[in-house]
This record gives structure tokens, C-alpha cells and sequence, in this order.
């Protein structure tokens, strides 16, 4: 998945490769909307101190917004939440025997003071995370805004066009 | 608890005046960090055509984020982020028997492409939700990124003289 | 499956067409029992005017009960609740890594005033939506109330013709 | 609650009187909607022949619609259910120290072919059963349709009044 | 599966035919241990009649134990406890989305007044309740005490076996 | 609560004082039955020797039931089980943060071949096991057996009793 | 509670004072054991670099073993592992609305390759994990060995006491 | 798998055979960090007496720690812990339908006095289980804790690598 190399708005982390067939839905959705990033590996627990290094750094290097993805007690995203001010958001993903709720519960009960803005557990996270992303720029950025109004009316003009065919083939 | 009056930038909205006592921690801390807001009881299910008014209407009245508490099949974020690409943020609400974890599943779960920003359950998850909407603006305001830069010195200090008067107590 | 061009008295409405497996089991029964009914995909989310027409008209257009499939954070049986005073059945679709309790959370806790008739997680509960609208309607239809009575006392037999079948095999 | 001596179009049944602080919320519901009611007490457990006979006489005895609500393995509204085919929407009480998840599932997760009507745990679902069952009613009673269209207006109206209210409070 | 044609004194009933993967290590276990059962398939919601007659004649035909699974709302054990002062013996099983704990709860959750001894969900319940309906009979029949006695040895010899052979494969 | 010094036929025993308020329903409901029983506190972690000893001692000591309540990581009835082959019925007791789930899952998920007869979470459960561990006995004991069918009567008419009462109340 | 001056081999952390009538209990069992210690309140979240720092210096300041204490996403006693190979001692505190079982399901699904030995929900969890930080001392300390085994046979005949004084208030 | 004949430090025990490919990952690691162990199936419920023995005799067999793997109502690691005064870690296995979240509380929710330290459910709780019992032992043996700070940095270096890897394919 070849990318501009535009200087990186958001950056996409996961806590391991393994976390990659969710997380490429997020890199995926951001080229869609023309959002840069970079993406990067690291762990809360087998590389703290990469991790605080990306996290401290992530601001000073251009980063507006980090997605974080990581599964079990997904500890990734509240950590980095706590070295930057930085918005961070979360996606839970279900990679443990209990199933996903170990990673949404990890990822989402943040204590006061230090937020992690959770997606949904899995792919339909991994896609809002880049929407959210692109909404957080977007604040900034008519024409961004405006692509992401674009892609709401796609949205609703797909959910249209999927009913049609369906009522055809039930003969309605 | 009053307000100066500039425009709002963050929209808190709460789907009944019972969810009150959690959402005032919201605006309490968008005062703290000097953040303009205004507030609004509405609710997808008994006023959905008031949600939709307000939701479709937040970005030209200047609204920049939208904070939205609900419990038990808590739709109201989903339904708000349905119809605005401005970022909204979710707060569970823990106010049926079943305790929070039906209004958290609500919130979070949202399908790909509309996504919501959820946040802890409860007074957490409401005091969260505003540093997240400065965390958003701040990507655009420079002099609310340093005071969140700030407001983090300030938490880590806290924990510090928390643990020296503790230390006094245990003699150590 | 060809449907005669009765006017529809129960609508279908599901969430996306990753939905229809289950849903098909609702129009299936309904054809069974002698009950119209038309189908569309609307999403709560991704196209929420679409659906809030759907679910203003529905009454005018002679409907007399619609049923709702939907997954994750299932809030489209709520949505249409909210616009119509017609009984809305829910039926939560496990589509999610939470396997089901999200949509079901979502659907049946619906706040005092607004209320969805949740039936059971999949497909028993898109067979039960059918029976329960032709339930409905045959409070004022002496014809259908004979037909559902019927199929009840055939569902004893069948049960009956089972267990006679097991005896014999364990040769009882 | 003295109760005009219309003949009864709802049967209210729960399956012991602790749950009447609950069920007593479909009473008042139906009564403001007019809509004439009676009330049981028994128990799928303890007094199987009197829920048998119960079932099996009510359409009979002019009902048209059965509200149940149990606690614990709630299974008063299935067995109903098993027995006629009247539309029956069960209301799960939390009376376990399992807090609610127990009743819900036992009322819900019916088998395909005996369709629950299953409403939220606890108060709100007791009203929500007597606004459903109006529902069904009004599907052959325009005027009961038009109480209900002006309960909605209602509801709606009131939400507005509470968010007046609290602007009010932060001077907004 | 043949079986002699002794009088049986367990009962194995199940609420649906799909059941049988699962209630017959029930027979299977009650054969091995020498125990005459007879089988029956019955479903609390679909043929409620047939139900309520096995309960009522079941000590009457002789049934000393009666072993019942399903799964869903699992109902059918409580159901049959009610009308038979015989002990009665749950088997949750794991037949819809929710896996296993919606049978759990609808089985174990029972009113004080009637008892229904659940085992765990699935196979090693199924077991379980033959065992368990062994036990039950040989409170009163020593010959067959002895052969759980026996049965007890045996478990506790294939343990060590098994504990021997792992230890040569790692060769300690 | 004195108890006549006939032989005891059920042993009750609990992990802790903390679950008497919950065991003392058992022993009442035994003294209401009239069946004779003795009670023990043992716990299967800090007093492992003596909870063996009893278990295996208590077929020779004349018990034919044993009751066992215990919480959180509720492991005494299965411990007792394992050393017996009289029928053992477990009572999960909620006395941890966990809320009972955790008693519950403890004691009914036994493996192949170790049965536990498990009972609701409480007092409902605690009531339960008594009648459970009389219904065991009445297999071989007519007369026990004709106080539990009279007892079902009871009940049945106390049903109907409170639900004459409520209908006065409400003047149906 | 004052301690004798002794160089500390165990730590107690904590992530809030809101935290301490919870772990005051590892306190007060790790000086009834005479093992020494020192306490201290840190937060992953809101003082990551102190936390670090704690964690890195452990080992180089003579701490053997950290028990850690922290509720709802309790990310501490991971962030603690992930910088140091001491034994790390989790105990999940019910401080949400969720009830404990965030914080068990955060503490205790670390990835591979950082264990966190985790403890009960609450103050059981905070008892044992004094009581395991000895169980690791005493691995290379006979006295403390010693003194464990005499506190195991104390917990034996305290259960041995109560079960007596219990036979007693039932005149058995 | 073969295994010098070193002295074992670290028992490791199974309930079932069927638990060996989740416990061989404790071997592996324990192999890999060069500390030796043996390795035994006993059950809890199936061989009472043999995992009394074992337990007992663990350290007088000059076992430092004891490391076990069950599923279901995973009882094994407490009843053993009850025994011995080694630290004793236990590693919940997903083998029945409910999925986990049944060892894991059955595993881990210990009375005060009795602590189970307990890892993840499956894979990563069995090797995180063979890094704590070398943890333990290394608080008396340095050399072991150099070889934990090596492979502690090797996991880092991975994480990194893997990253480089990962940015490669994204051509960053």
C-alpha cells in the first residue's frame, strides 16, 4: 500500500505485527479521505521506553492525532495518552480468548484526567478511527470537512442503492 | 454555575435531566480549561426530530465538538454523529439495572463510518470528555494546547504530594 | 423469493445487507402465515434521513408493524420507534467481536416511553418478529388467529414426531 | 389505584408480589392511556396449572394482549406464550443477586415458534410494556392511535421544557 | 444405541432433536453405569401439553430421576420441576449466539420452592447428570454405590496413567 | 434454631461464617421437612485436611446429602465432591466484588465425571438445596415424599392467595 | 500504622489514595508477617515518568517484590512490569461503574513476555498479595517459611474454632 | 522435548492431558531461560489424594514454585496452593463453551489467605507463567535475573525490528 510522502498528520501504532490485518483499515481509510500518516510498532509492555519516546515526541514531529490499536489489556493507548496532550484514540481489538471485551474495557475506563477516545472492538473501529482522525483535522481544515461530508453523502447513497437491489430481488 | 458568553466551541448535549449530575463534571472542566460551551437536554428517542435539529445545525451555529452523555440503550451519540461530521464524543451513563455495561456497548460499537469517541463510564468518562474536546481544539489553538500541557504538570504533581503526606502517614 | 403484490401490512428493515441471512428467516415465516410485508435497508447511522421517512411514512403507507434487524450498537429498532407510534419488533444480529450482547443491550434497553418488542440474539429470534407481528395483527383477524393457532398445534406434533423417531433409535 | 370496570383488554401477570413496586408502572401507564386492564399473580414454578389455565383462557375471557413480568430465571412469560397465541411482551425484573442479566436472557431468548415481546429490565420496561401493548391495540383503534400520537407530542414537548430549565441554570 | 428393556428409573428429556450430540452422553454415561433410562424429546414452549403430562406421570411411570436439556431460554427443567416432586437435573447447552450463558442462567436461576440441580453447560454436564442421577439413586441401592465407587477408582487410576505417559514424552 | 438429635441424613457445610445468614435458609427449610441434618464450617483453602476428612467420612457417619455453600472462588463443593460419592449440592454465595457470578461459574462448571448439583446465587439457592436434598431422600422414602407434594400444594395455594389480594387492591 | 525502619523489600504502589483502604490490608498482612516494605501512590496516566521511574530504580534501591493496586483501566501494575524483571503483584480495585471487572480483566490479560501475578478483586486480593510477596521471600528465607506455614495452620484451627462455636448456636 | 536432568525448580501440572498444548508453552520458556522443572497431570476432582500428595511433597522435593494449568471450574491451582506455602501460579484455560472467563474467576477470586497468582487465559498466561516462576526464583539468584534483563531487551529490539519491517511495507 504505497503512500505520499507528505509530512504525517496521524500516526497509526499497534502494540503488535499482529495487530496489522485490523490496523490496515485504518491506514486504508485515511489514504481514502487524503490524510497522511505514518505507522509504527511498539509495545506498552516489551518496549515502554520506545513507547514514551514516540509518545513524547509525537507533537514535536508534526503529529496531530495517534490512533492506537492493541488487544488483551490493551495498556498501549492510555500510555501514550499519558506522555502527550495529544488526542489518542483507542481501538480495542479481540485477540485474546475472552473475546474482545478484555481490550474494550482496558482501552475505554480511563481514569479522570487522561482520555482515550475508544472505537468500536476490531475493523468497524480500525475504519472510525481514521474517520474520527479526519474529523479532528477536519475542525481546522474546510476542505477536509467538506470530503468528509462528501463521504457521509456516499454513505447514505450506498445504503439507497443496496435497498433497490434487494427489493428487486425479492420482487417488491 | 455561571458562563462567560463567548461562543460556544463544544456542544454538551444529555438525553435527560437525570444525567445531569454526571455531565456537569463536563462543563466544569471546559470552564476549568477556559473553554466556551453551551448545554442541551435532548433525546433520540423521545424528541428525535430536536436531535436531529440540533445535531444538523451544530457546525453552523460554530460548535467545534459535541459531548454527548446517555445511559441505558444509549443511542444518543450514534444518532447525533449520524447526522454531523463534527467529532462526537460519547459518555456512558451507568442508570439501569444492568449497571453501565448496556450503555457502553451502545455507545462504543458503532458500525464503520460513523464514528463515536467513547469515553469511561460515568463521572470519568464526563470529565474525560472534555479534556478530549480541548484536546481537539487545542490541535488548532496553540494556547490551549499549553494549558493542557500544563493541567498535565499539574496531575503529576498532585501525585506526587499525595504520595509524599501518604509516606508521613505510614512513618516511612 | 417471489412475494404476491398484497399491500404490505409489515415492514422489514434492516441495517445493512451483511444482515439479510437473518433477516430472510422473517420474511420467510411471514410468506408462511399468509402475511404482506415489503423489506428495505436503512442504516440509523449511515443514512438517518432515510430512515426517519421511512419511519414517519410507514403508517400512512398502510403499515402496520415493522420489524428491525441490527447489529453491534444496534440502534436502528430505537430510531424508527422514535418516529412512528406503529409497534417496532427489534431483532439483534451478532455481528460484532462481542458476539451478540452489544446489539442485544442495545436494542432492548430502550428508555420509559419509547419502546422496541426485542426478540431473542439471530434467527430464532427474525422467525419469532414474524410470528409475533402476525400475533399482533391477529388481534383484529380472526383468520390469521386461526392460522397462528394452527401452526402452534403443528409445532407440538412435529415435536411429538421427533421424540417418536428417538425412542426408535434407542430402541425404547 | 381504583381501575374503571371496563372489560379487560390486558392481562398484567408477575410471578410473585414483590414484583409489583415494578409491575405497578404497566397499571398506571395503561390507565393513563385508557386502557382497561387486569392483574395477576402467578408463578410458572410454584402454581403450573393456574399459569396453564391462565394462558389458555385468556383469549377466551376478551384479553387481547399479555403483559408478564418475573424475576430470577424468568420463565412466566415464555410459558404463557406456550400456551396462547395473544401477543405477550415480557418485562424482566432484577430480583437476583445477578443483577437483571439472568431475567433478560430467560425472557428473551425464546426458540424460534413462541415468540417474548421482551422490554427493558426493571421500571422502564413496565412502562414501555403498557405503551407497547396500546401499540398493538391502536393497530385496530384510531383513537387509542391518536393517544399515542399525543403522548409522543407529549413526551417530545416535555424534553424541550427540561433543557429551557437547565439553560436557565448555567445562564446559556 | 441398543439398551435392555429394564424399567426405567431415569429419564432423559431434551427440548429438541438438535440436543442429541449433547444428551447423549447422558445415555451413554447412564449405560456404562448400569442405570435403565428411557428418552424423550419435549419442548417447554412448543408442545407445553405433552410436557406438562411427562412431569405429572413421570413418577407414576416409575422415573425415580428425570435429566433434562436445552438450551436458549432453557426453560424445559424448570418447567418440569414444577410439576413433579422428583428431583430434576439441568443441562444448559450452548445453542445460540450468546454461548452457553443464557441456558446457565435460565436453568440455575430458579425461585426459592422449586429446585431444578444444574450441571455445567454442554458435554461434561451431560455427563455430569447421569452420574449425578446415579448418585441420587444409589443413596438407597448399595450395589451401584460401589460401582461409582469403582467408577471413582478408575478416574483417579487414568489420571496417574496419563501423568506417566507425559512424563516419558518429556523424558523425566 | 435447636434441632431434634435424630441422625443426621444432610450435612450442610459453608467456607466461612460470613455464609451463614445465607446457609441458615437451608437448615430452616430441612427443619420444615423434617429431615435431620448437621452443619460444619470448612473451607477448601485454608482448612484443606479437615475438609477431606469430612468428605470422606461422611457416607460412614450415615449423611446422604451433602449441602455445601461457598463464594468467590467457590471450590468446597467441588473439593467435597471429588472425595465422595454421595450427591453433593453446591449454593454460590455473592460475597465478592464480582457479584456472584464468580461463585456461580466456580461451582457449576465441574468436569466429566465430578458432578455438583448447583443451585441459584443466595437464598433462593440455599432454600432450594434443602428441598433438593429432600427430594434425593423421598426417592426411597414415601412419606418425605408426600410432605414435598403437599408442600408443592402449599405453595401453589399461597400463589392464588396473593394474587386474590392483589386483585382487591385493585379492585378487580 | 507505624513500621520499623528496616530496609523494604517489598513496594507497595498504588494509583490513587482513593486506592488505600484497599491496600492498607497488603500493608497490614505484610507486617504481621514481619516482612518490611514502603509505599507509595503513583499513576500510570497522570505521572508516567515517576512511574517509571519507581519501576526502574526497584531492584537498585533492595525491593524484591512490587504489589500494585489500581482500578477501572488498570494499566499500573503493566507499565510497572514492563520496566523492571522483578515479580510484579497485581490487585484489581472495583472503583467503577463497571465493578471490578475492568480492572481484573486489565491487570491480568498481559501479553506474553510480561506476567503480572494477579489477586482478587478487592481486599482478599490485597490480603494474598502480602501474603504471595512472602511466599516469594521465603523461596530463599527459611524463618519466613517457617512463619508462613505457622499462619496456614493459625487459618486451619481458626476454621476449626468457628465451625465448633457454630455446632454449638444449633445444639448439634 | 527433551530436558537435562537437573534438580526441578518449578513444578508444572495440568488437570487434563487436554491442557497440554496451552502448558507445553510454560515448558518451552522455562527451557529457553535455562531453569529446569518436571512436569505432572493430576486432577483435582479425578485424583484428590494424588494432588494432595503432590502438593505436600512439592517442597520437601525441593520445588521452588508450582506452576497450573486447568480449565472449567479451574479449582487445580487452589486446592494445591492450599497445601503448600510455595508460591503457586495459576494459568486459566479456555476449554468449556463458556469461554474462559470461567477459569479465569475460578482461577483467580482466592479467600483471603490462600493467593493463586494468576496469569492471562491460554498461551500467553502459560509462558508469562514460566518468566514469573524465573522471576521468583531470580530474587535469590542473579545470574537467572541477568538472563530475564537479556531477554527483556531482546523483546525490545524485536518490537523495534518488527517495526522497521512494518514501515518498509508502507514505504515510509
Amino acid at each position: 500500500m504505497p503512500k505520499l510522502k507528505k509530512k504525517a498528520l496521524v500516526g497509526i501504532v499497534m502494540g503488535s505485527d499482529s495487530d496489522l490485518p485490523i490496523m490496515t483499515e485504518t491506514a486504508r481509510m485515511l489514504q481514502q479521505l487524503g490524510v497522511s500518516f505514518d505507522i509504527e510498532i511498539t509495545s506498552a509492555h516489551r518496549s515502554p521506553e520506545r513507547t514514551a519516546d514516540y509518545a513524547r515526541s509525537a507533537a514535536g514531529r508534526g503529529l496531530k492525532v495517534i490512533v492506537v490499536g492493541a488487544g488483551g489489556a490493551a495498556h498501549l493507548a492510555g500510555v501514550i495518552a499519558a506522555e502527550t496532550t495529544l488526542p489518542v484514540i483507542g481501538v480495542p481489538i479481540a485477540s485474546s480468548p475472552l473475546g474482545g471485551t478484555d481490550s474494550l474495557f482496558s482501552t475505554v475506563q480511563m481514569p479522570g484526567g487522561v482520555p482515550v477516545a475508544t472505537m468500536a472492538v476490531g475493523k468497524a473501529g480500525a475504519v472510525n478511527a481514521a474517520i474520527f482522525a479526519a474529523q479532528i483535522l477536519a475542525t481546522s481544515n474546510g476542505s477536509l470537512s467538506r470530503r468528509l461530508a462528501q463521504h457521509k453523502r456516499e454513505m447514505a447513497r450506498a445504503v439507497a442503492e443496496k435497498s433497490k437491489r434487494l427489493k428487486r430481488e425479492f420482487r417488491l
